[in-house]
């Protein structure tokens, strides 16, 4: 190696280190992705037998040096036109013009980031699918756990562990339905996205029909137009990705609050050590979630200020849309991971749950109470609880009402909201569409 | 007025000043909205004849004062404790009791961000409706008005003004279908989102129904569950609207590109003055759009970032959100209707387009010679053209291919494209759905 | 009023409304500021007597039509064309002439800006002092305090309130030292920052120490060159205010926490109340200092962006920054209001510091008893405690060291960091520098 | 290598590959400062003669596998945990426990950033200093070359290239000295930051002291308090580089637009090539350093929104921060060293200036009339000029006033501005401060 060399190696990502995701969208995945768009390209040319064979087998990233592409990229401020170079010499001079024929590095490099996508998508989806069943199951079985209800930080009124988890099951599902709704678009347009050297040096352009033909053989969406300057591709795959990670980012936050040490009503299942202290077990998957979380909203701030993207292909807007997208796989991809363990492995302590309902000494009831006995009622019977050093609770029972002070019942409809959201299909099998243009 | 009265009427948002959309969503339009909803709660719930009719009645903006609501509003952190409590003492003793039952803050703010958004984005939807069926046209009128096409700031290869324009229309019609579907729920759920105080001071709480009726009085759609930490609704709500002004600053972009004194292929219909120069006409219209698309990515960066919102209602992201979700519906309404003034009024010099296209003397067609000549050759004839001190396409035409030069007849599949752009429809009535629960 | 006006009067603002920064930037103060920017620049430059008087005479905010402004601002895309013209009417036609001479627009709002930064930094330093000496005094009375210090939410090792406090007000003095280094320039170059025509319609400009009388007349820096694209005060003066931000958010996120009801440590002064559960305390104050804390840095963002502003006069990224600048003022100020409120009234609960150390049973100095007797020894003796029922503590004492179980006896070098901590001067009086060019 | 292993080799980041920058911030330049922070810490606590010297023998990135610790770093949330246990192994049973004596996780990993920014800044001053000389002497060479002042993308009055440039240097020179006047602290506190276990197993903790001597070991300042949720040096860092990155925006954003095809008064000293088109020479260093300044912004709002750091460590919001800090480092070194480039090869063409101020038939000089003959009258003139067809430029003269319109003769102050710009010292040498504590 080169003392110019210097691989990242997922050492500041402990999140997505190790993950499916992150494998899938690594430089070397990233490079097969543009190698199969230019073989693909290749394949759906009119070309003589044999040369796209020799493309397809020429194509294997494993051929080339990812590295050296990267130092050469800088030159013409993208991988693709190095690439083209070297897999022209690999291919032989034969099939060289069979390479990237009427094509703009564009095309192949966002065919490319939607391939990466393509491919990294269900692996995500799977792990949210995992995650959404290990929910429904605790959701169902803590369908009628008491556990205060806090709001502001402070303990509201009571509500049910099962309630808590059917919303953190119903928000991922609207994460899932999202990145399954996705459209992946292939590229092709050529130099200005007219199509026209795809026809050869004639004065009519290609057909728009091979637009479809290329997004076929790919296995990829066919775009209406080329989308040079019309990412809304890159938009919407961003934004589901940063809605899964903020969706996730609920869940862990809720664990990070209920596994403190006061509070103690769950854990996550293994936690993790600290290089201090021996007795330490740190909610680690929530953290790691949430870090990502914190992350993924100004990624897809980037993203969305590359729609402004002008003339036929932009000059920058473009160039700060590839890391910011990969990473958003990588944080979605790893938080779903992360969710997927934390949810299987979850522990819950509903004696804690319990207990904690009656810290404020019946308070968490105030709001009953004062239904059933007016406001001024009630704020004269928290006084006279103060006056006397007798709880809340003590003091509604003293005054004849000891119904009113169970918070176990005053959950309200949390079961029937439980019911009502576990209807709600997960879906399963759904993946990123490969539609007919409108 | 006292000294502490500090309104903002507009005066740094001249991109949103005077718009319907800044109109639906000004203080004195959210508080109409709280009080709207409000009455809708009482309308709901069990009550004596009369009640719900005085409350109604009770609840118009006019007789609050907004500046007196805003300062008291601090105590709380929110501005609906203030207002219940003004309202209770407006509808009097006897129906006093029948305001706000069974609720918490967030239902009211919720509710009422989500009608003033439900009111607002069909004024948005029409100034983008407007803006398509110009930019139809426009594509149409020019559908084979060559332009240079221009790449990394560059000349590239010859295209169309219409299938830039066709290009325009269709990532406005991406977001205006954004926009349309979007779904726009109620809130209800009291304060802990079991909806127990809305089965008054019994065990049981209000059937779930309740927020099916509740969204129903409002003309909103019903949720799943209550979605106090379940952000879905604004996160979408807010990425639409940054979506719409992002599609709208590529359109903005390009016409400060065009419109630029060297290039003079656009100008605005009628340009903003100077307060130093009589000649100038700026695209000044294009400046605020643009200036919009760059604050929107930001401010749905803080919407995705409160999806993490922990507890059953959190301290603070929550708050967050008001201002950000407020400012990207004025944003999307101002540039909504500065690119229908735009659209309707933009000024095309076809023959500066024209002249523009020989301004490299013929390299523009670099790409189609290369294509019939081989990349050598080409190379050979533009040496030769700088040895000569000839144009590159005097060089091709001596060469013996006159033919291959003129840039008119290399827009390739250009104008096929607008056809099949145009083909999209504008779906103009569709508007945000409200629909039953899945 | 017409039914297009639509101020804002700080309804969804409760963080800031009523705050003495809030009225420094309202639209009227940054309208008489822009007068003051156009009265100061009469007043340099040669006139005859009476019209530096009667431009001074009509320069008052109360003369003018704020939402009126506002309207016609839009055509020139920013509010000081239409500015000028009212001004030259209000001061008749002999000193018409002298209303604007030389200047651009953008030489007025960028003035009128810092001056609005100018009035507004001394409020929020004021309220930055007061709570930095509010905290040293709490710092220095909990300076042995022994509270649990908790990492990754859990329980860590012992550490003292009184270090706590002492490391917010260190933050703190760090975002007040920001503010007070800031140097707030005018802003003078005229139509492309040549000074051209204030010199007249002569050949040479101004002298470039126009510049400098021009900051002296309105107690504002002199810069080095006219900065209409070279934002470096823009971007520094958001950095700053948004590191204000941050810095008090990390103390209201701990007051958060520690006020949590099942952690009870510390409460607001007097909580805000809710409209549905009469008990209700809210930390309030917390709940919008972190909520600016999260709209903050998204606000610089676009600061930060708007410093890549093509030519002599940028087409959007100038207009992008007028709203972003104001609102992170209002937080800001908003926010070390709050801060000084809560910080003068926190309650401190140290019987609940003191009975919360023990919640782990004396794990929480199982760092000590890992560095005294080693790790595998103190694992040991945390299974042996498991095994028999019995806390780490009584295990550890039952082994012969119970010297080492009590967590007052472990916060190390609290009491000196604090002791260190407190000498750093809080440097009262400080202000936004006017200083000569370097 | 195992199908886990997903390196990332630059490919999608050209910008930065093969900088100086990207080499100081690659995953196993942070492994060697985490382990020069370990060495260090064992060096300056009581040890043996001989333990020292072992651990830094074993302190090389060389002897470890760094996607090894990448992937077991998940388990802890962090790379630290696992490295210890690692170099414990490594450097033998009897130097075991002189490694990371008291320290806890993000003592060293903070530690380890520091350095990796000490180590990295200096590479990006260089490249900075000379991109300051080689713009000192474009603007000096340039300094009465007149060209159009351009605003609002229109031509508006005539300004020279001197000034512009001048403004580029100046503009880099604050993003240098901010750079430059950094401090870049050690972190060190151990577990909740009371330095307890520093002192070993007794009641006190070790001596404050011991931090500025942990500080001086390793080259970097001594903080006045351990700062794992104090995090100003983040901010501080992070929001430098950032203004790195949009100063050199500034530049690259005025090259991109002064080497459109139409303009063609730049061009880069060697354009990028196209995949397809023969002729293309594109601006692609300007296109990188817009790029990074288009992320940047976003990068260090991450850091921004982590000075809310809860607890004595935080959960989540310290492990968002080391990816953009990182990315930071690169994105700011990758575009200085662009910027030297491009700096250095800058192709200037004065001729095109001059061709291009006679574009608009001398409405650039339109204020100077305005100035001289008042505005009525120059309104009247430019009808004419429309009646007659002829120039405003011949207008003028017709009207007897053929001095008024030469441009060159109306750029007011511009060579006095550059002059007193080019006064502005560099100041060469000045590298992040190692201060003692205040």
């Amino acid at each position: 190696l080169s003392s110019a060399e210097s691989p990242d190696e997922g050492l500041l990502s402990p999140g997505a280190a190790g993950s499916a995701a992150e494998a899938a969208t690594g430089d070397r995945a990233v490079l097969q992705a543009m190698l199969d768009a230019e073989a693909a390209l290749t394949g759906i040319m009119p070309a003589p037998s044999g040369i796209v064979a020799a493309v397809r087998t020429a194509a294997q990233a494993g051929r080339f040096d990812v590295r050296d592409l990267a130092l050469r990229a800088r030159r013409g401020g993208n991988p693709v036109i190095v690439l083209v170079e070297e897999l022209r010499a690999a291919v032989g001079e034969e099939a060289a013009p069979y390479v990237h024929r009427g094509a703009t590095s564009q095309d192949i490099l966002d065919t490319a980031l939607m391939l990466v996508a393509a491919r990294t998508l269900p692996l995500i989806l799977t792990d949210l699918d995992r995650t959404a069943g290990a929910l429904a199951e605790v959701a169902a079985a803590h369908r009628d756990t008491v556990q205060a209800g806090r709001t502001l930080t402070q303990h509201a009124v009571p509500t049910t562990f099962g309630l808590k988890v059917a919303g953190w099951r119903d928000l991922l599902l609207d994460a899932r339905d999202r990145l399954a709704a996705l459209r992946l678009p292939a590229q092709l347009g050529g130099a200005a996205g007219t199509l026209a050297a795809f026809g050869g040096a004639g004065e009519a352009g290609a057909d728009p029909g091979l637009i479809g033909a290329y997004a076929r053989e790919l296995g990829l969406s066919e775009p209406l137009l080329p989308w040079h300057t019309l990412r809304t591709p890159v938009a919407d795959l961003g934004t589901a990705l940063a809605f899964v990670c903020g969706a996730l980012g609920k869940l862990a936050a809720d664990v990070l609050v209920l596994s403190r040490t006061e509070i103690g009503e769950l854990a996550e299942g293994s936690g993790g050590g600290s290089s201090a202290m021996p007795h330490k077990a740190n909610p680690v998957r929530s953290a790691l979630i949430v870090a990502a979380a914190r992350r993924a909203p100004n990624l897809v701030a980037v993203l969305l200020g590359s729609l402004v993207a002008e003339d036929e292909r932009p000059a920058g807007s473009w160039h700060a849309e590839w890391q910011p997208l990969r990473e958003l796989l990588r944080l979605a991809g790893g938080s779903a991971s992360l969710a997927a363990e934390l949810s299987a492995s979850l522990r819950v302590f509903p004696d804690r749950m319990r207990e904690n309902l009656s810290v404020t000494g019946g308070l968490i009831v105030s709001e009953r109470v004062a239904t059933a006995l007016g406001r001024p009622r009630t704020k004269e019977l928290m006084a006279r609880a103060d006056a006397q050093g007798i709880t809340f609770a003590e003091a509604v029972s003293a005054a004849g009402h000891p119904d009113l002070v169970d918070p176990a019942r005053y959950t309200g409809s949390a079961g029937a909201l439980v019911d009502r959201a576990l209807r709600r299909a997960a879906r399963p099998g759904a993946s990123p569409r490969t539609e007919p243009t409108p």
